[in-house]
């Protein structure tokens, strides 16, 4: 990186931040509120799970470093995890998937039906607030990235035939599904700024969005340092193509392409399979190729910030770039 | 009825809107378009489906009967219509519906996670043209429309002791499963009116709203003459308590009540089973009490047009009563 910035954490990063992130979470409480058992029920499980906010994070930060601190914006920001919590429930429910930040998912915890009728109440949700907020640019952005990630989801779905998944379409996908709503992220938090500023910001979250998700699939083989150290796998037994195998798969030999075909065309694969399969990434550079493109990502999201005046804001923003490279889980 | 009005079919109400509601057609396949392959071909079969754009009708109506005749109408009423659409969607895959309109449902054409993605896609593509006619008034009003109708859904799925459904647990879940997109119809084609006019017009389509929702449900014990002409039982399958049981109930025999708790704890009853309850339905007087209570409904609805100037179009909203009340499918 161009100005290799101190190694901050999150927690770090968040530590200015600390009030207006407690009225974030105030705020997502106030807005989810329901009288109705269910789904009283159902939020409090939500609000359990509730992750490290990073994305809320952003906003306020682009909210500091443009000089606005306008009194809305934790407003803005709890709307902003309402819809990354609405998309993870309804992407919980199309994958499946049984576990979320540790905990069990909608889906498992209730039923399918009640995930798909929770997403949609969470967004009505956030929409309803936005309208309250009497302005239609957050509205504009937000719609716009909602519409994205459904396309994401739609093009995760297509890749069904991983072998022939390009690093072209991994872009498109990683784009709609992550980078979208931490570009949104910014872009909203940047509408006190001028326009540079705001496409400035806009695109930062974008560059930086996409260095998060290549980071993610990556710790999908390098492991997770919070949970067991190893890799998972868990992209490769579900038969989901992902930068670091991409870029391998041409420069391996053919015997380890027939390894991988092999991988990809068994139902369940066993963790023999998955680890040679690791390996031959491994061996091939696809690694390095991966970490190397997350921090050509990283480079770009920071040569946007010259665009805003120095200020701590701008600096934090700064310190999320080698966080989210050199996340380990 | 107050005022006897001659009936009239659905196709001679719209008879003279039939240029804006090709607007309508048109404005939807605008608004849902995408150059992603997989959603249009979900698009294509979509408006294969579509209805006979009711809810759309209305809307036009609203607005010309107090007089607005605004050139956004059309798109208004194509937000509309894809609100509706997007809640079928996944209404479909939460009741694993099989078919709708006699057309197969996305679910069961595509899968449960298409049905997801693709409503949520259409849901955010409402939201984004809805930004783009730069007035937050309609996203307000369907912005809660849409909430309501989810909190419709866990009223739904929550009926799960149907012997203990109340008549006013009833009238809560049809109001916001039904009557509040009928009324945001009314509701939002009368934003260029007077407030009490919108207020009058907002009323009208809730007590429509309602009116419909019973007819429904009766038709489900009076059979659709437009397949064959016998009572489907299909909600008595699904356990499903409506008015014309939930009223009868009280009004049985011990007898009769022990052969409704059968079905009713019966995973898969029987055609003979569901006959058997409707008979007792039937003479329990339950099919006039629904009967009664949708005329009333329709009576309130008429009252509300008095607040309206006369006009074709006034005629025209008075005349969706009997066609509601009548319809036999």
């Amino acid at each position: 990186m161009s100005t290799p910035a101190v190694r901050m954490t999150l927690g770090q990063i968040q530590a200015p931040l600390r009030d207006r992130l407690e009225s974030v979470r105030g705020e997502i409480r106030r807005i989810v509120q329901s009288d109705f058992g269910l789904i009283a029920e159902v939020n409090s499980h939500l609000l359990q799970m509730q992750g490290k906010l990073f994305r809320p994070t952003l906003l306020l930060l682009a909210d500091e470093a443009t000089g606005a601190r306008a009194p809305r914006a934790p407003t803005l920001a709890a709307v902003l995890e309402l819809i990354h919590l609405a998309t993870l429930v309804h992407d919980d429910s199309v994958d499946h998937s049984t576990l979320r930040r540790g905990m069990p998912t909608i889906n498992a915890l209730f039923s399918h039906q009640i995930s798909v009728i929770m997403g949609d109440y969470l967004y009505s949700r956030a929409m309803i607030e936005l309208v309250r907020l009497d302005d239609l640019e957050p509205l504009r952005i937000l719609a716009r990235v909602t519409n994205e990630m459904t396309v994401g989801e739609m093009r995760q779905l297509l890749a069904v035939e991983p072998m022939a998944f390009t690093e072209q379409e991994y872009d498109l996908l990683i784009r709609s599904k992550t980078a979208s709503l931490m570009s949104g992220a910014c872009e909203v938090g940047a509408l006190g700024g001028s326009s540079e500023q705001r496409e400035a910001l806009r695109r930062f979250g974008d560059a930086l969005g996409m260095a998060f998700q290549i980071v993610d699939d990556l710790l999908d083989y390098t492991g997770d340092a919070s949970v067991t150290g190893k890799p998972s796998g868990a992209d490769l037994r579900e038969h989901k193509m992902t930068l670091p195998l991409i870029w391998s798969l041409e420069r391996m030999s053919e015997a380890g392409r027939k390894t991988v075909r092999r991988l990809m065309s068994s139902p369940t694969p066993a963790d023999d399979q998955i680890g040679e399969v690791i390996e031959l990434v491994a061996s091939a550079g696809g690694l390095e190729f991966a970490r190397s493109r997350a921090a050509a990502m990283g480079e770009i999201a920071e040569a946007q910030l010259d665009y805003l005046p120095p200020s701590p804001a701008r600096e934090a923003l700064r310190a999320t770039v080698p966080y989210v490279l050199e996340r380990s889980h």
